[in-house]
């Protein structure tokens, strides 16, 4: 083992070697601890977080016991109209109730409780987790009426605690919300690491670091398999100290001189906001907090003492008037530009309680989300066409992020050592990276397992492999309904937003066959109707006549009419606008 | 002037000086050249490119002639569902019909010529351009049945063309596709020079540099305002030479061994191209060309001489079955993900003609526009589950930009030294951006005009103002439509896409009052109707109740119900389910 990193191995990533291995990896096989006994198989259900980013969810099982680390959400794509949250599909863990012992959350951000609420309603199991992260769940719970009928257990870093087989070890990592943990996994079949969502930030904001030492410690005792957090894995080199930050808002904040700065951010940053009233309260600024989630995170984090706010610094958003500009900070919502957040809201002077002007300084504190980059964009041209001046993206480093990069990756792997290594947390392109520095860090090729959604692997010594596939689909929130809006409900959606609708409604006498009234035919969403009168006539003309042909005595077939007017209307549309809008025959009977 | 670039003046860019000068611009003030006399002023309208990418129009104005200077088009974003394409608003260039002497074409990008066929189907006038960019122009025309129906005047750099009171410089530049041009546009009040979308290659694959010598002899004579390409203005340093993409291509076609190569790139890159035509040759492959537009660019460009195509290189894509792996080169459109191009369809194996394989080695020559990093992501990963190796976006020097960057924007502005700077083609932020840049080399404030599209200025030696607001608005293109969908059908679009839609029909017996069919309540996009039978038949039942309290003998208003209808039922919908969907009652009679 010990010539794992020595000097002469190269670092092949980015090359193909074509099957030349420069590292030897593990030269002697793979020892079981001896406390170890059992011969049984662990296995893992990955039923969130893969091909993807967000409802981060993973299920392990060992004889009969099973437990979830993490139960997220995930933001829609554009692609699912009037989706609100997208979360797991549940129905392995319901179908597997009386072996589930009970559910870890590594730490608070959404996509790793966002789905928790949801699954609760369905098993009603013990929930760990630390204190910050136990104080957002909390909030997650009271919004759905949950609070008080679930445990939820408090634990601590280096921590143990037992379900059914299982022994699990807290380890705390850093990230861009305090009190996360990675965990180590423990059962009869070996040693798991899963990393959570983590970077190495030697000179953390809270002065704690991720503890290494401790993964080391399982490294070197052996460990069958890592589960490492894959989103950054194809950025090379180091992710920055949150601390850097901090030196860009000394510099920022000066530059701002006696202008009123505003400053956008994730809401669940407790360092960077930390690091905002630093700055603030030695240039005797105050700091107002703009956003009902930043609002909630700086009552929480002071509260739990995550965050230190000095006596009379804060200010209530309604308060700032009887404040000069240069003596005020406000830190808000929006930092990807989204529509109804506070700094989207201000730049379109459309905010209730905060208005713009030149004399604003603002700082945007955040990189888009892939995805998000044109909505930054616009909230950056609204606020400069209103002559404000607005640092973003990398223009000063006003941003880190808080995953691990290439250097920190290979870091772990090679502090782990794990037999099996599984990227998680992440699209096919960031698992493919992820897997790609795993080889370079001397990994055997079948001892990685890229997984999808739904995949159940089993490891023992000897192999891991695939051994089923299980629910994991995802599940679409909108309102209230959960589930209720699925491919075709979508489908449609889609189909109204290109093109709009066309409804033909007539009733029929069915005795005589006469049509009694209508047909009428509505648009929404397809054209000017003023403009197009001649159109719609020409439709309610072809509609008659299709109705008209359909008849001989009778009507036969209603379905037939349908099916016939909405082909003859959809020929008749396409020819005259080359537009496809959905057409909706109503056929009524007196 | 010849202190304009003194080497103790400091480049003060990205400083905010507080009004104090490093550099002084031009101590003589502004001498008109002698052969001029008028003092009459010129005019400028911005009908489209400002505050936006895309859709760039300018229109001239002096005494009583006006010109042109591109006519494009831009894509929408997606808050515009259903609209293919959006062009300028052309009502004040109709009202001056009288005056409009001619179109001048800087290059044939779509956001350059996309708008043409729209306008010369309101005025006919002649069109000016270079050999290459008539070659496309003409293809627009022929899809618009407008082809021999309008003047097409080819020209070249250097020459010289009379629009009325306006003569015209032709000055060759560099750019994403060959045989663009600058203007040195010239009248009574002096001399303006528009850049078009330059870069500044000196080693660029045609060998033509941009005509620097000719924009310093016009900076010599003096330039009374200088209209600038800001698309890349956010971006420090020089643009590459695109002989550096060609330099990648040899690297990664030794790369990709006896792998088929595929080459996503733009469609109008002819250079582009051209390397890829040069390395395959090189390298023994044949070159198969896929996806509409580029098979378009590939036929006019081998046509007029602008690609050199070696004999026998180029095969039908029908016929690459007989030809091995390692012999190919597929290029392809969609390097921008778009849904409906050909690597987008054979990376979801839904192409007729291609099957990749990972015996394919896929290079994506693009940066993804702003927007787009979502579908290239989603691309990219289809690409990689199927076990195809991808080169995209910055892992390689796969792609450079037809645009200057900052450097080359100030190398710009010190050789043609304008009294005026106008920065043109580009969002608020880089509009502002390239101010920035102007200052920072010594142009006076005052002197520097943000436009916005709408926007009448008038300049004179004196100054430069604002002097009134054209009509310049967006133009939606929708199938055949042109105009006619509009806010309205737009929201109606954005609402119908969130949450559906909910129609109540009912037909009643107008002489006795009663409801003799329906009410039918039928919804499509709200949610699965067969799980909510039970809402649907709560619908039902409010809709008769609600249609019952409206009868006191007779129906007074069934404007009135309509309303009452629509009121109910979207409060009973957001009860009971949290979303809004349209409501649309149909009342019929009998």
């Amino acid at each position: 083992m010990s010539n794992y990193n020595k000097p002469n191995g190269r670092n092949t990533y980015g090359k193909r070697n074509s099957g030349k291995r420069y590292i030897t990896y593990r030269k002697a096989p793979y020892k079981r601890p001896a406390s170890q006994k059992a011969k049984e198989s662990v296995r893992i259900a990955f039923l969130g977080g893969m091909n993807e980013i967000g409802k981060n969810m993973t299920l392990y099982e060992y004889k009969n016991d099973m437990f979830i680390v993490d139960c997220g959400l995930a933001f829609p794509d554009s692609d699912l109209p009037g989706v609100d949250v997208v979360i797991p599909d549940f129905t392995f863990v319901e179908n597997n109730a009386d072996k589930l012992r009970g559910i870890i959350i590594t730490h608070g951000h959404e996509d790793h409780i966002g789905g928790l609420a949801f699954l609760l309603k369905k098993v009603n199991v013990p929930i760990y987790a630390t204190k910050l992260t136990i104080g957002l769940i909390k909030g997650k719970l009271e919004e759905h009426n949950l609070l008080g009928k679930v445990k939820l257990v408090e634990i601590k870093p280096r921590d143990n605690i037992t379900l059914g087989e299982f022994n699990i070890e807290m380890i705390h990592v850093n990230h861009s919300i305090p009190d996360a943990v990675g965990l180590a996994i423990r059962c009869g079949a070996g040693v798991i690491i899963q990393t959570g969502d983590f970077k190495i930030d030697t000179t953390p904001v809270d002065g704690d670091m991720i503890d290494l030492n401790r993964f080391a410690d399982y490294g070197r005792k052996g460990v069958l398999a890592l589960l490492s957090d894959s989103t950054n894995a194809e950025r090379p080199g180091y992710t920055m100290s949150e601390k850097s930050v901090g030196d860009s808002f000394e510099t920022l904040f000066r530059k701002a001189k006696n202008r009123r700065i505003v400053v956008a951010t994730f809401a669940s940053n407790i360092h960077r906001v930390q690091q905002i009233i630093d700055v603030a309260e030695s240039r005797n600024r105050k700091v107002a907090v703009l956003g009902r989630s930043l609002e909630n995170l700086v009552s929480v984090g002071s509260e739990l003492g995550y965050l230190n706010v000095p006596d009379g610094i804060l200010i209530d958003i309604n308060m700032i008037r009887n404040y000069p500009d240069d003596k005020l900070v406000i830190i808000t919502t929006g930092s990807q530009g989204e529509p109804m957040s506070a700094l989207t809201k201000m730049a379109f002077a459309d905010h209730k309680k905060v208005s713009l002007t030149p004399n604003d300084y603002v700082i945007i504190s955040a990189t888009p989300i892939p995805g998000n980059e044109k909505m930054v964009g616009n909230v950056v041209n609204e606020l400069m066409k209103r002559g404000i001046e607005v640092i973003y993206e990398k223009m000063y480093d006003v941003h880190v992020s808080g995953h691990a990069c290439q250097e920190e990756l290979k870091l772990m792997m090679g502090i782990v050592k794990p037999k099996y290594f599984i990227p998680a947390h992440g699209e096919q392109k960031h698992l493919q990276k992820h897997a790609g520095l795993a080889r370079a860090m001397g990994i055997d090729n079948e001892n990685i397992y890229i997984a999808d959604n739904g995949d159940m692997v089993e490891l023992t010594e000897d192999r891991i492999k695939k051994v089923k596939t299980v629910d994991a689909g995802e599940v679409y929130v909108d309102g209230i309904g959960v589930g209720d809006v699925g491919n075709i409900v979508i489908n449609d959606r889609k189909k109204l937003s290109k093109d709009g609708i066309i409804i033909v409604v007539a009733t029929f006498d069915s005795s005589s066959g006469y049509i009694v009234s209508g047909p009428d035919v509505v648009s929404r969403g397809f054209v000017y109707v003023k403009e197009n009168e001649e159109l719609m006539a020409q439709a309610r003309d072809l509609s008659c006549q299709v109705i008209n042909n359909c008849f001989d005595g009778k009507y036969h077939d209603w379905n037939y009419i349908k099916t016939k007017l909405r082909d003859e209307l959809s020929r008749l549309m396409y020819e005259k606008t080359k537009r496809s809008p959905m057409i909706l025959p109503i056929l009524m009977e007196i």
